[in-house]
């Protein structure tokens, strides 16, 4: 294969691992797998999990909702909150297929009420700890006032309850991912104690990759939505959900020039093809992707002491160690494994595969 | 004009005025106008370039070159290092435009000499003081020995020299830029005073916004680069480099969800459509942009002691009073100014005018 720019390479075999081992996870468990394909957006990708056996998804959008769906899914939940101004869609999108929707007020429910006439299921958001959206899981009675709302509604079902720990993404150690899970399923549990008491009995839909990654009791659970997992990236093996391994995907990127004073490469890839999520080391580093070769079958494991050190536009500057620095030249190609493979994938917008086909997702043109 | 999405609006007013006072600014001093076209990415706002006058352009990527070379423009400059994978795609261009590339290496323009066989002009990149990229500018014997090795070259002129003094943005007042500049533009005299003795007079192009909009002495200067001016941003206004009424895009994006126990909003607008780049401000909050209220003619000022605080992929997170958080409706929309538009403009892949006509750039379908 003949790379001439920056090209995000995607190891099948890999995905299909990651696939699997969820999928296997999730039936173990007894619980619904339900993947968010906000992570690879592809329809291709989206074969690969439906020959798996997967029949229902996650989306986050109106826009992503139907690219799946006129690729033939046919339950979609939207896990982001309803946007009033894609009513017209939505009502178009629920006629054909079994699509839930995302609330989190009285307001936004009213709305949909009033503007959404095909039938819908209804998840709403709880707050357990995230503090970025959704009803704190402890306001019981707001929580009910609004079921009943929804019970009583005509064209709507209340599905449950949709649960996200981003917060997990901010832990530590895998120890801190499991309290973090454990701790938000404990407050979802009194929340599901006070509703048994109106006979109401809630779906309990969570999502986060490294607790689904990490933990093995799903107790409390109805169905993962994890969506990083098919890919995995820089950040989820620094939180512990996977090893170097398991990355799927690596931007490849031609060296353009080289800096022996500071130990520097300068790559044709930056901010607009990884984004500019970082994470930081124990030196204080920010770290905006690890550094790879190439070999026949995909990609080696990071080279040590290396690292992507900054990004701007179209320029990534690489610090590494003299004697790596020796053995690659200008006009080569090195990848980059990505710190959040979710928004490199949404920069680049298409794949290619390993052995050089290309893989389109809902925003290639 | 009825919004569904995220959408970034042009102020097309703003743009000519930024446009207009670069101009009158460059011919004041006397000074080649060779702006920057990766911040706008378009064709369109390209035109209104070429009408005021400009002629000359810089870009980022073989590809940027490519597409404005389609649209007419004849005089280009690649203001990155070759990347040799793209020798063809530069060969072919070169046959019928005037190409300016980009080397900082001898072992880069042995490439491009054996490579490149259309006529091209050369630029070497000179580190004055950013330290990404570039030859240190007090390596006066290398730069030397490179200049008449491209002398000597029978496909390639030598321009002069391209300074990129990224470091600006990393300045804590305007008083800093003016010096960061002129400390720059003394060490470049240094060597331009040391190749006068072998008779060799290479043009100085200098490039960052912060500088082009604060200093008013462009003394051994030649040509002038900027590219963010035409948009201006949240990071330029906090430089110095602007006032909030010069911002010329804006991120319309729909509310959907409040929380009055934090005073925040939630809207449709993220990672995926502003970028993740940030100012700190001197409480230390990370802001991901400012919020503006749209009106008749546009949109106003920034809300104060608002802010957005963080972004996922598809959601952002605003800060904001109980007072403003009353004015602010679930289903209407706000106006985001973006800390870079660069990359909000490199996300959205196309805006709209105040009046609803769609402006397309280099990447939209």
């Amino acid at each position: 294969m003949k790379l001439k720019r920056p090209t995000l390479l995607i190891d099948k075999e890999k995905c299909l691992q990651n696939i699997h081992k969820m999928k296997e996870k999730a039936e173990r468990q007894g619980v619904k797998f339900r993947p968010h394909f906000k992570t690879h957006q592809s329809a291709e990708v989206g074969e690969w999990f439906r020959n798996a056996g997967v029949e229902a998804i996650t989306v986050s959008s109106v826009t992503m909702a139907r690219y799946f769906a006129s690729h033939g899914w046919k339950d979609i939940s939207i896990a982001f909150p309803v946007n009033f101004a894609e009513a017209d869609e939505i009502n178009m999108l629920a006629k054909t297929i079994r699509l839930n929707l995302l609330i989190e007020s009285m307001e936004a429910f009213v709305f949909v009420e009033d503007n959404i006439k095909s039938k819908t299921g209804i998840f709403i958001k709880i707050d357990a700890g995230y503090h970025r959206t959704g009803i704190p899981v402890d306001d019981h009675e707001n929580i009910l006032i609004l079921i009943l709302e929804i019970l009583h509604a005509h064209h709507h079902e209340f599905e449950g309850f949709i649960v996200h720990n981003g917060n997990t993404y901010h832990a530590g150690n895998t120890d801190e991912i499991q309290r973090i899970h454990h701790e938000s399923i404990s407050k979802v549990n009194s929340l599901k104690a006070f509703l048994d008491l109106h006979d109401i009995h809630p779906k309990i839909s969570v999502g986060d990759t490294p607790s689904m990654s990490i933990i093995s009791d799903f107790s409390g659970i109805d169905e993962i939505r994890p969506g990083n997992f098919v890919f995995y990236d820089v950040m989820q093996q620094n939180l512990g959900s996977c090893g170097f391994a398991d990355i799927a995907v690596v931007l490849a990127c031609p060296v353009v020039a080289k800096n022996t004073d500071r130990n520097e490469l300068v790559i044709y890839g930056g901010a607009i093809h990884l984004s500019k999520d970082f994470i930081t080391d124990n030196d204080g580093n920010r770290i905006f992707g690890l550094v790879v070769f190439f070999d026949k079958s995909g990609w080696q494991e990071p080279l040590p002491n290396t690292f992507v050190k900054s990004l701007s536009q179209e320029h990534g500057i690489i610090k590494t160690t003299p004697e790596q620095l020796k053995n690659i030249k200008i006009g080569s190609f090195i990848g980059i494994l990505p710190v959040h493979s979710c928004l490199t994938v949404h920069q680049m917008r298409e794949f290619s595969s390993l052995k050089g086909e290309r893989i389109t997702t809902y925003l290639s043109c």
